[in-house]
């Protein structure tokens, strides 16, 4: 098993790096730790597609909008870099908040309808922080394709939006959720589930995946969300929104067609755990 | 003489850049084209310090405050090349506005006090346009230097505060004016002026340069200023701004000091052309 090259400044990272750019293709998968077999699954798909691949590990600030989801975000560095050597990651960035933030970065992008609906009407001013960070580590790393789970359905849209109006010549590979036994999406958050909220999430993927029989037997979208609301009413826990949205603009729309291929967006708290999952049409 | 190679795609400058991206440093002048000395100046202080120097010339649109100002915007690609191959200029970088803007870029930036007064204030938006642009073409290019000229005051302080903000790996060289033999800072935009009004765009480095004496002869910045006022309506035409400020901050000041250093700058319009100048104190 090679040893994991680990880099803390952009400096440290250029000196690691730059001998492997023009000869090889770099594969990136930007984390925030904390990591899980769905990171891995990326790390792994890096390694199949590009023959340098960089992870980078950064809790990020500026995309959290909830400053007590910030504090109690997992941070497992040591376990984090033992799964990556295993993984054979080729180089690990660890950069400092004020390594990536020498000076508060101001910018404000929009991304048109992509960034104002669902997260980003819950989550207001999250997905500017992930555009942020994004850009950064992208001119820092300069990779020759970059890796994102489609858990985070929303983010990889935007993630490609910023790509196309910032001309990065990345390409953007997005890969399948990975789910526990009972089918829960892998998330770093789910860690920080108690052992009873750790069961009633399982109700999340259960919900999900009966929609499409649901659909198949006449259901109205408003039907099977009046169903998914009785649902979690009933085991005590919150909905923040369940919705229909076409799968390239997210469009929200409300009901379901043939014309074009819809997604169905989840966002719940578990507790004080906020969870994400989505089911593409 | 070598033949100077020209990209007009990101693809095309990506083949003939990436094998120097490693051995050499990558000098870059970013330019809007109709060429002069001053401009020529920069890609000679590019080739003495770096090893690859590329020049772009882009009349980026997002810039231009004014419809009628990007639309009149001197336009000489021939003779731009002709210079260039002269200067031993590399490789030029000349993309089409779909090239640079495959997407509107959204991207709002905040430079603080920088970006908020005097071209900031008397052309809005322009300052961000320019951020956009340069940001856009670091990206591309990822030169080792860039180099501005001094003309350009308040946008080489900008440039420097983006390149810190988004973390460039990029060092800014300021460069300083270069002048005509009647000490007009050189300007694309001087070849807009008509013979006449040629003539009487002397004045501003004639006033310009007279201010360290009228200092030295205890006259106030009003005082300064009100001279100048009576001298541009006699000569016909009009101040847009004369301002003196922290050479750092661009903080605009009242009276001199000697606490730091301090600049003046200058805005006018001589007939429909605008002209900008400073003078460092």
């Amino acid at each position: 098993m090679r040893s994991v090259k680990i880099a803390r400044t952009i400096i440290e990272l250029n000196t690691l790096l730059n001998q492997y750019r023009i000869s090889s293709t770099i594969g990136f998968v930007p984390t925030m730790g904390a990591l899980h077999q769905g990171h891995l699954s990326l790390i792994n798909e890096s390694k199949m597609q590009c023959n340098f691949t960089v992870c980078s590990i950064f809790v990020n600030p500026t995309q959290f909008n909830d400053k007590k989801d910030l504090e109690r975000y997992p941070r497992t560095e040591d376990e984090d870099l033992k799964l990556l050597k295993e993984a054979n990651c080729d180089l690990v960035f660890l950069p400092s908040v004020l390594e990536m933030y020498p000076e508060p970065d101001k910018r404000v992008f929009d991304f048109g309808t992509l960034d104002k609906v669902l997260d980003g009407e819950a989550r207001p001013g999250h997905f500017n922080g992930v555009a942020q960070i994004v850009s950064k580590l992208f001119d820092i790393v300069k990779p020759t394709k970059a890796f994102f789970g489609l858990k985070d359905y929303q983010q990889v849209l935007i993630i490609k939006a910023l790509v196309k109006q910032l001309n990065f010549n990345i390409e953007i590979i997005a890969c399948p959720i990975l789910r526990e036994k009972d089918g829960l999406a892998m998330s770093s958050r789910n860690a920080l589930l108690n052992v009873s909220e750790r069961k009633l999430a399982a109700l999340i993927p259960q919900l999900m995946s009966s929609i499409p029989s649901l659909i198949t037997a006449g259901y109205s979208f408003n039907r099977i969300l009046l169903h998914f609301e009785t649902k979690f009413l009933a085991n005590g826990y919150n909905l923040d929104y369940l919705k229909l949205a076409n799968a390239q603009t997210l469009q929200i729309e409300n009901d379901f067609t043939d014309n074009h291929q819809q997604i169905v967006l989840i966002a719940c708290f578990v507790g004080k755990i906020r969870l994400i999952d989505n089911l593409l049409l």
